[in-house]
């Protein structure tokens, strides 16, 4: 449970969902539900993953206007978690990430402004949006080199949030969040590092290192991710943009080292060649989000990784069930 | 004359100008063309506004795929001044200004890579990239919040020309230019101040002033920004990005009051309501420039409104020679 900000207010009645079927969206629509908040949740696929009466999914593509219209009807928040490209993939067609994404949102604030009354939360990237880290951990006023397009693209949205709260008034918090794990992480799309070595540890697969296994991550259990979202609904205070993290570094050696310790035995590793657009290390600063928010992430990380674990292997024992 | 940088290289031997056809455009084709450098002047028009023998004027969009591929065939250099919207429309259709601008240059930037070997300027915004000036002079690192999607799409062609120096080794220089003046800036787009003013007190028409005249803003001569851009051609050290400007920042009512002087009599002023996409102050600190480029502004605030009277009355006189 987040502590209460001093300056916070109520939470909202009805809040939009827009990506919720992916990774951190099934999990926010849960939480979001379980604290009392009727949510719709968007999603390209309409699929009801999360069933609970205060949710109500909608199938629906936010590059679709008429579908994003309809989906912004009634409510009186929206959390922004859709996004069609990934930080190593972006820069192979970045015509598409401007459209699909920074596009998208523009429409987006330009329709929250048009109805008004709509508290907006924007997930940004905490691992991309800075590049190289010039001082660690890092604070929301370093510089910003992307060094993909996806992190581009999410700071130019940022801009233009920050832009339409100074012009038209939008009530709109920005989190750039570190790098989530925990429950319904996919194990397969080369994003999430922990949700990958856990599946190929328990199905007995070596674990492939991407780079010398040294870069270092804020690695942030999700629903701390969950709480922080929420938390940024209900603030009322004058700052838009927070770090969200665990404003602790660990290394990809140290994740296996974990997960070995929690396993209770040593997994095979493989090492594959680094990326140009990875950065070394990336930890963030998060005393913001402490002071203004009133939030603090609650999860050790070993706790995180328990829950994945146990999590992961149900899946696992399901699908043996179904088979 | 630009002083020699201590790590100069020699100059291109044929520049693309892309925009030539524009304020900065005209002066810049002619002042690489005086320079002995070959000049390929790509505009939408077309038309041969500079006459030298070193210069070829081409038909041609940015916008269109093919006849950028043709522009860019055989030069070893490459200066982008075109840009579709203003600070002050660009919000009203910010997809637009995403679609013509942004990826428009990343398209350029993409094709420069492939090519190799092509240096690249890109003239960016000193105006509208920072938003409201926390410190006055504005340095380079100063923080960045647009207030207009013009400054925000220029900030993020900033980000992918950095970005595309880091992972293919573009060799580019970004010049952040102040308000630049001089000869051939349009009196009537909304743009240029002193143009405008000088031509409605030439006129004998009352100036208009948006705002109380107490907005700042830092007027370079365009020569002296043809200059800048020569040096930013010809550098070879290891920054990437220049405040251009003056450096000294003067207030709408102290231009009117240079106009005066120069006149030598009274002119008429009316007061229009202000804009909330314009910042109050503007005043760029260019020391990193006069530092690793050996530029310096030449030319004084009223040499310059001199030289701006005097073309805008031969202007006026072949008018009406021509009425």
């Amino acid at each position: 449970m987040p502590q209460t900000s001093a300056i916070a207010q109520s939470p909202p009645s009805r809040c939009l969902v827009i990506g919720a079927s992916g990774f951190i969206g099934r999990n926010l629509v849960a939480s979001l539900a379980h604290r009392g908040i009727a949510v719709r949740a968007l999603s390209r696929q309409g699929a009801a993953l999360v069933d609970h009466p205060l949710v109500e999914w909608v199938k629906g593509d936010m590059l679709d206007e008429a579908s994003l219209d309809a989906a912004l009807e009634g409510v009186d928040a929206c959390v922004q978690l859709a996004t069609t490209t990934k930080p190593a993939s972006s820069n192979a067609d970045i015509v598409f990430d401007i459209t699909s994404n920074l596009i998208a949102n523009v429409r987006l604030l330009e329709k929250m402004v048009a109805r008004g009354g709509i508290r907006f939360v924007f997930v940004s990237s905490g691992g991309t949006v800075y590049g190289d880290a010039k001082m660690v951990p890092v604070p929301e006023s370093h510089s910003t080199e992307p060094k993909s397009s996806y992190g581009i693209t999410k700071l130019a949205i940022e801009k233009y949030i920050a832009m339409f709260t100074r012009l038209h008034g939008l009530e709109a918090r920005i989190l750039r969040v570190s790098n989530p794990f925990g429950e319904y992480q996919p194990h397969s799309d080369g994003q999430g590092v922990i949700a990958n070595f856990m599946w190929r540890a328990l199905n007995n697969l070596p674990i492939e290192i991407i780079g010398d296994g040294s870069a270092v991550r804020d690695y942030l259990y999700v629903g701390d991710v969950c709480d922080a979202v929420h938390a940024a609904l209900c603030y009322r205070g004058t700052k838009q943009l927070f770090n969200i993290g665990q404003g602790r570094g660990l290394s990809v050696l140290e994740i296996v080292q974990e997960i070995e310790e929690h396993l209770g035995s040593s997994v095979e590793t493989q090492f594959l060649p680094g990326r140009a657009m990875d950065v070394r290390v990336s930890v963030l600063d998060c005393t913001l989000a402490h002071r203004e928010l009133g939030w603090h992430p609650a999860t050790s990380f070993s706790a995180g990784i328990e829950r994945t674990a146990m999590w992961m292997r149900t899946l696992m024992k399901n699908a043996d069930l179904e088979n």
